[in-house]
């Protein structure tokens, strides 16, 4: 049940008798990434075209280039955008072209049998739901393709920028994911391990879940006040004192009911089961790209008995999702316009990308415009 | 928060006008087992004192012993027993002296933190709510002492004999648990992991939780006979075949929804996030004595994403469940004695607990007569 | 958001051409049935034609006939079918002709916003899963159409004869949805009340749940014997005892950890809601046919305080579920047959009709043979 | 199990040695009310008593007072207080005379068999731990007494005045209590039906368990404009509109996810199920006084079938709770005090009680100062 055994399907069909071609940002092999032409994707009578006008470039799409699930050549990248519905096939009653529209980066199956036992986002195969860049061409083009439209897209509210609502694609659905699976109390305190873009938005979603007291752990000073401006109450910076002794000192010896791993690392994971108190929660977002296996510490997980969970997951992805992200940015609860650090017009998406997989200038999100 | 930094409360005060003595079978010291006499112990106002009946040994005796919780000297060893109520403190209302009770071998404190969390087993700190042998006198002893009897003790219904009631101690309790943490729906199918005592009430915890395949791992002819009898539908030799592949294959390659490690072994758990598919649960209920690491094995944990929850337990205990699980030998539903391949009187209790430290004669369950 | 208010889609497309015909029973108007001819139904590109081969005639379908859901004039009754893939659309990828399959009785959009919240049964209106002989042709007919078949049908095992199969379409999966509603924890104390078939297999379902003592409700001798087969342990009969004191009585005053209500009458569920204990479920998967309101006695409810749940259920659907089911059946967990009182030829359906509609000679469940 | 069943235990044991005494404010019978002098209480050996220094009118013992509960002559009033420690028991050992604490209205035996099912508030008897004023000498006197003081006071933080403390007594853990049973999902929509104190909290509730659309429903202004500080998008005055017709046209006719019910009218209960979406959840935290049963809509309910789960639930208590509620206003998530519209000496509460039960001057809720 690994994930480097899934089966690869084929990139949604293409007439050949489509002429019409866009540019299109690809990994062209490891660790080379360029533009090409492509043909504009044609629908199946489920599923829609949408024309770009808002990305947002991940850090696993560095991943990706760097070799982090295979050779992928000429696959277009990016999982993150909004645009406006280009064509729509046969079987689509929800949408209709022109309409301006939100699409989750993980675009379940639905019909399958591990969405039918609540786990959309693993559908067919783990992580399965995960097409975009991964098993099929991503958003970084002039169009893209949408499998299941009318249950993977959804209509973006007037009061909501393009700007903003691209973020519920990946970001607030992960982040969020994480602070959901936490099992956060009213009143309950909170870890989260590193403040990217996924650590800010578990910060967001845990004030949303009611957190009494959130401690956030980084030690970039950028990201430490976005933190704040998201509901930390308290910043560790590991590059100063012990995290874990830290954390253990602010809640009185106790630890914290729930940990956020939000950044794939072996080290920051044991970090995250040492600071939880016996009956807590840790839940992993973070992906992690490296080693054989990470390590639950033995005696600070109770020998096996402490009763510390320790849960993951994917974004979730879908219609219903995506509206009540949607309504998160339109109620004004969270504003994730404020990570965008840095603009880029589609023309220079490789300036953007090599900057984003170097982390330069401060970078903490870089939107793309169409 | 690690078990190791537990601090260790002082055995129940004994009165030193309380002339009367008992005879107590203690860790001497490392790898060092005998009979000593003892005072009988004096209850507080919520407590009781037992006359013990019926006790068996539980390989996590053996560990004890092997220094697995540090030193105890003289610390009398056992903690799964029945008997007979002697006295009662003041504050106690449900039980009278000559009541046949069954106490929990987990007795939690319930006016703690931990408890008003859920946890009660880890209650004051982590793994706080199991004492016998512990952090006080066990029960292997003619007497032994309950804190907050109203709450730690069940009385046994007529139709239930010692003989059976004893396994609700702690090995119907955790071996339940395992089941009912793994989330087994009805039809589901999961994979137990050894089938020693607790492996083996884990394989009727999934019967009673319904499953509709069972798997059981084991190597031992014996075990797997009594698994057959408690609800496995498949027994997998891992001594004959490698058994992630052997669960794979029975599964149709899907893997379990569940999955239970009823060992404590590295190697054991690492199987069990194998077979476990994306969305399913993994229940250890066993006792982890070795090495600093649990290994989760990365890409099998679909790189922190799988959605697979890693839960863990310590033996429930208080009267409600007690009076639960006695329920369920009462109707019949389980049948534990037979468990009980061999039988001891208290006098000879050195010699059951050595066969049962090297695992001789196809031993599964000593049973100590008193 | 009533029932009443549901919009009624157009029955499957029938191409003109198709000139095959097929035997049909159906609702000829209020409380008339009988045989008509009509076309063999076309699948579209997700759905199938399935060729019945046995068929379960269910309470409801009497209902229907007299009215509980408006006018349904020549409507094809029936819902709980097995049979044998005729013909399958473009785009079905698990099932060939000649497969024998499962059918649920509820067959969800699974693409619809409440699928994606976990209630695939309310699939675009409340009750919306149930599409059969409601909103669509129902299964009493030579043939008949299954949308979404690839997630609405299931492989039915060499082991499982249709005989059994059948009853997985509803009363398994209803029965069982109301021991899995009802929150019964191992050990737990239940009341079941009515015993005819969604009553028989919630007492199943509680003995699956892992109930330590199952109490049944009922006055017809011949149910009381199969819920004591289905594993009730005490069966109570309302026409010679109070109930509520009964169950009071036995269970030493505290009430029952979880009730269940598998009749659909105003006056069972208030009994479901005196005899829960504080903290307990009262699960409701009976179809409550009259009355403006079903009444929760204000002081027994706690004045709305006694964290008494009140949950209830419409069947689940779904491949996976069928799945689980065949499997509950397969390995001999549960043996529905026994609830087949009578067996009728399809030509007879219409005695078969009246008799159940009736309840007469003690009939449970008749089998309807294609 | 019904609430007036119950059993009155004795008033704390009052030692006649003790001379000194206090002023207390009861219920001298029937709609009566007044000062009385009486002993100061003294302390069993788990128990404290506490100097009150601050204190709540609840509508609900204005419901007391005229009879709701059966006669109580000369019962001490009040549930809601803080105030400093006098002395405490031989076997406390969290607090200290001097030390200023939060005592929960709820206050759970924590031993008995509910509280070991995850149902404190329930323990012994349906609603026991509802002990204040109830079974028991309330708060509305210069001490009181608080039993199983260190699992159910809490240590009140510096930063918190003990004007915003007493909130969390009842106020902040019954209304967050119904967001909480409500099930609300991230982004999720919510109805609060009636702004009283209770559902002021509830609906800032719905805000810490990050409700992307909270529905406040109310016809008072000053509650409307306290609703909206708390977090409530849209107010539906029912004075004005139809409140189910208005809900389900600000939710594009699809109702909510969650309905909570903060008042205790039948009326206001069947609205709750009406607006409520297929799949969601009715949260009852309202006292309901009069009349036999609640109502609940039958079609609205989907015959039975609509998933829509009825949940109800009594005050949390706890120190574990009471500490999590101080750290929510000790953060300034929450400002309790925006809801003491008047504030009365204890000698005056007579006419704080009076002004309570006639509801007048605006009044949402007086603040009594010792």
């Amino acid at each position: 049940m690994s994930v480097e055994t899934i089966e690869r399907p084929i990139t949604p069909t293409v007439a050949s008798s489509h002429v019409s071609t866009m540019k299109a940002f690809v990994m062209k092999g490891l660790d080379r990434v360029g533009f090409v032409e492509k043909p504009i994707p044609v629908p199946g009578p489920f599923d829609a075209i949408v024309k770009t006008t808002r990305a947002l470039i991940c850090t696993s799409d560095g991943h990706t280039v760097h070799g982090a699930i295979g050779p992928r050549d000429d696959l277009t990248l990016g999982h993150e955008a909004v645009g406006i519905v280009h064509e729509v096939g046969s079987m689509v009653t929800r949408f209709s072209p022109g309409d301006r529209v939100l699409v989750g980066a993980i675009t379940p199956d639905w019909l399958d049998e591990a969405s039918q036992r609540g786990h959309s986002s693993q559908s067919n195969q783990p992580l399965g739901g995960w097409k975009f860049a991964n098993i099929k061409d991503g958003v970084f083009a002039e169009y893209f393709h949408v499998n299941l439209a009318d249950a993977n897209m959804a209509h973006i509210p007037d009061e909501v920028a393009d700007d903003a609502a691209v973020y519920c694609a990946d970001m607030l659905s992960t982040g969020f994911l994480g602070a959901e699976l936490a099992n956060i109390p009213i009143g309950g305190t909170v870890a989260v391990f590193a403040l990217g873009p996924v650590g800010l938005m578990a910060t967001a979603g845990a004030r949303l879940r009611g957190a009494g007291l959130i401690i956030g752990v980084d030690s970039v000073p950028q990201r430490q006040t976005l933190a704040r401006s998201y509901g930390a109450d308290i910043i560790v910076d590991f590059s100063k004192e012990d995290p874990v002794e830290a954390i253990q000192n602010l809640t009185g010896g106790q630890g914290v009911d729930s940990a956020i791993e939000a950044l794939g690392s072996d080290l920051t994971f044991q970090n995250a089961v040492k600071v939880t108190k016996a009956g807590g929660t840790i839940a992993n977002v973070g992906y992690h790209g490296h080693g054989d296996f990470l390590h639950i510490p033995r005696l600070d997980w109770g020998v096996g008995m402490s009763e510390k969970s320790i849960v993951n997951g994917l974004c979730p992805g879908g219609r219903v999702r995506m509206e009540r992200l949607l309504r998160i940015i339109q109620s004004g609860r969270v504003d994730p316009t404020r990570m965008t650090t840095h603009t880029f017009p589609f023309t220079h998406l490789d300036a953007a990308f090599e900057m984003m997989d170097q982390k330069l200038d401060g970078i903490v999100k870089p939107l793309i415009v169409f």
